[in-house]
């Protein structure tokens, strides 16, 4: 039987895309098999034609111009795996689409900030724009929420979505290292950029929160509406403290409707040691979801990596192959609704507060004063190693950790502030978020 | 703009088909914007019109012979939803597919027995078979095998594919319960029927786990070939032992492609603590597939229940409105290859063995040399309570623990043969097979 052959581009030929190449080429009789069509990379892009690759670039026409790739005749699909939001990657997807030709993207930043630009894009050519790559690597998050959770209102979606970060985090629990100690590990094993603050500020993990957010709620997509805190002020009296209380720190990414609108934020979080979530380790993420049918739906698995990203990147080839039209975000974009943003002030949740105290008559009990006054309720206090007495001469400022029942983010702010005021501690307030899990 | 509508059927109207029925009409909205078409429920069959509904049933046509309602004009997609794998289910689902009808099934047994046959008939009809509810309930584990992770080639499969057994084997570790407690406790609750044979013997996870190694390595579904052990002879004695060495005992479905063909067995199993799906509790269900691009990705989530079976049913209702036509099995019928079958004698594992062995002299000596003659390493041995010391009198059989290193079925079995000819012990010996996570 003779199939149909469908021709492939490859715009960025790094890592994935070599990978991408690769598989394309050595799985092609498996992969006909089930796209319905031969799969055949006709062309491929980078910066440097002479780099040695992982295939044979002899069988393909290199492109040093992406756009130019994408508009050439016999690509029939662009993969785009250059990166970045703006500039060349945005405009071969965009070159793409206007010739009527589907787009497969593992482009992270390109969807976050013009999503929906695409998509709508996409529809009005009446092809296809699919971007499983984009978020949490070889986890079909994407599809989960787009297609298998369709009858589902989510409620809440909470991500392990950066790799790097829940590495450094469990390294710090398990051997006991510092932030920076961990840090410069995951550095020597290609976990982290040598400029990492793009993931370890929680930035990488906002753009991939506000993706999965857009897809479970309906919304627009708003990257820039995400809370981000990242892990850099974390400490090992923290990760110990958790431990010590039955939680662990993870890096999260939550996006929650609520009554006054979504939601969204990325920051260090204590999640309860039993919850599934909390035993994630290393550099693997994964996706649980609420919905209103499965109740909750936990996804765990690679994050990164070329061949993790490449399983993801064929699965979006397979079905653009096969003919699958689905609206990029699950639902026509111009139905998509308006993104209502819930403010971070009005968010509502239990606080882990970890202060140094001045040992000093009274200090204690106006750190008290001052969460009473916001009507905050302490679920535990821990005083460790304390050497005097309340009214014994003052000593070395002494840690106290304080968890506290569910309150508001306002709330819990304008006490630390006020305790910062009184003067009776050193250094400014840790405060972690605890997520009920 | 006005919107295709599309005419559902559905076959069987218990907990999951009023389910979807009144979902159907509760949502059709915003479904209707991710189908791309209007969802209109207009026919439903049941054994009893006259009892009462969730749903307005006056607002569709009833049927008591599900096969009419199949053949039905205006039903232009049939849910089926009978269960069985013989009898009117079936003629259900090969009346619709012969009319041309796109069918959503949540019948394992049915695909299980029948599933090449109606995919070959579906395919020939060019319309869509869907059954992502018959395994796993809630949780998308068959588009993730067909779709999500089609550039992958799985080595294994791994699951905990039935609630009421996973909810027995936890209560009996949680509240040191015996089986037949927690078998009633289950029963009360409603998480197993009055004969719960089908669940506790292993058949249901059978079943599941055929269809999954089929889609999995692309083989014809093949359930009578699965090794099937249930969980009845597990016993307090052996959930603590598995405790103490850092272990939990789990009924799981493994499938596992091997250099002599597909292994497929259902068996309680020592899973270590430690692992992701040793931590899965209750009635959920957990699917484990280690890929060659992803490495190993889980998907925890609800395996049974009428929302959550319906959240599945509804996922493939609107895929099929949209249009999509995926083989069912992600490749054609014809180009599924034949099963071939492992031996189960080879399959090759760490085992645990539980013996009663009678406090006389030399026994535990006879058994060791069994064990010894049939080439298997013992990893630990584990003795306690022992009264007396070899060479006292004889006192009550003492419960004796052996953890091998790898070895093979063959070699237990005749290891174990050996041992209870030798007449040292009391009772058959217990085993349970380890499995590397």
């Amino acid at each position: 039987m003779a199939r149909k052959e469908i021709g492939i581009g490859i715009a960025g030929i790094g890592t994935v895309g070599a990978a991408v190449a690769r598989l394309l080429m050595s799985n092609r009789e498996r992969l006909a098999e089930s796209a319905g069509a031969s799969l055949a990379v006709r062309a491929v892009s980078g910066r440097d034609q002479s780099l040695p690759r992982s295939f044979d670039t002899s069988l393909v026409r290199w492109f040093n111009d992406p756009v130019a790739l994408a508009n050439a005749p016999g690509v029939d699909m662009v993969v785009e795996l250059i990166g970045g939001a703006e500039g060349v990657a945005h405009d071969t997807v965009r070159a793409a689409l206007n010739a009527k030709k589907p787009v497969v993207t593992a482009n992270k930043a390109l969807i976050a900030a013009h999503g929906l630009e695409l998509a709508a894009l996409a529809e009005q050519s009446n092809v296809s724009l699919a971007f499983e790559a984009a978020v949490a690597g070889g986890v079909p998050i994407i599809k989960t929420l787009r297609e298998g959770l369709v009858g589902n209102h989510p409620r809440r979606v909470v991500g392990i979505l950066n790799g790097t970060c829940n590495y450094i985090l469990t390294r710090m629990e398990s051997d006991g290292l510092s932030f920076g100690e961990c840090l410069a590990a995951a550095q020597a094993l290609g976990y982290a950029e040598a400029d990492p603050s793009f993931d370890i500020d929680g930035h990488d993990s906002a753009h991939k929160l506000a993706i999965l957010a857009s897809l479970a709620f309906g919304t627009r997509i708003a990257p820039e509406a995400v809370y981000v805190e990242g892990i850099r002020s974390i400490t090992s009296a923290d990760i110990k403290a958790a431990a010590d209380l039955g939680y662990r720190i993870k890096l999260l990414g939550v996006a929650r409707r609520t009554d006054s609108g979504i939601e969204q934020r990325v920051h260090p979080t204590m999640v309860p040691a039993k919850a599934a979530i909390a035993q994630v380790d290393g550099v693997l993420n994964a996706v649980s979801i609420d919905g209103d049918l499965v109740r909750t739906l936990l996804l765990v698995g690679p994050g990164a990596g070329g061949e993790a990203t490449a399983s993801a990147v064929l699965a979006d080839i397979v079905d653009v192959a096969r003919g699958i039209i689905t609206p990029p975000f699950g639902r026509p974009a111009k139905l998509m609704r308006p993104y209502e943003q819930a403010e971070m002030r009005a968010h509502e949740g239990g606080y882990y507060v970890r202060l140094a105290v001045n040992d000093r008559p009274g200090a204690f009990a106006a750190i008290a004063t001052r969460m009473a006054e916001a009507r905050i309720s302490l679920e535990s206090i821990v005083q460790r190693g304390r050497a005097g007495r309340e009214g014994a001469p003052v000593h070395e400022p002494q840690p106290v950790i304080l968890i506290t029942y569910e309150t508001t983010e306002a709330a819990i702010r304008q006490a630390l502030e006020a305790i910062e005021r009184d003067g009776h501690i050193v250094g400014p307030p840790q405060m972690i978020r605890i997520e009920k899990l």
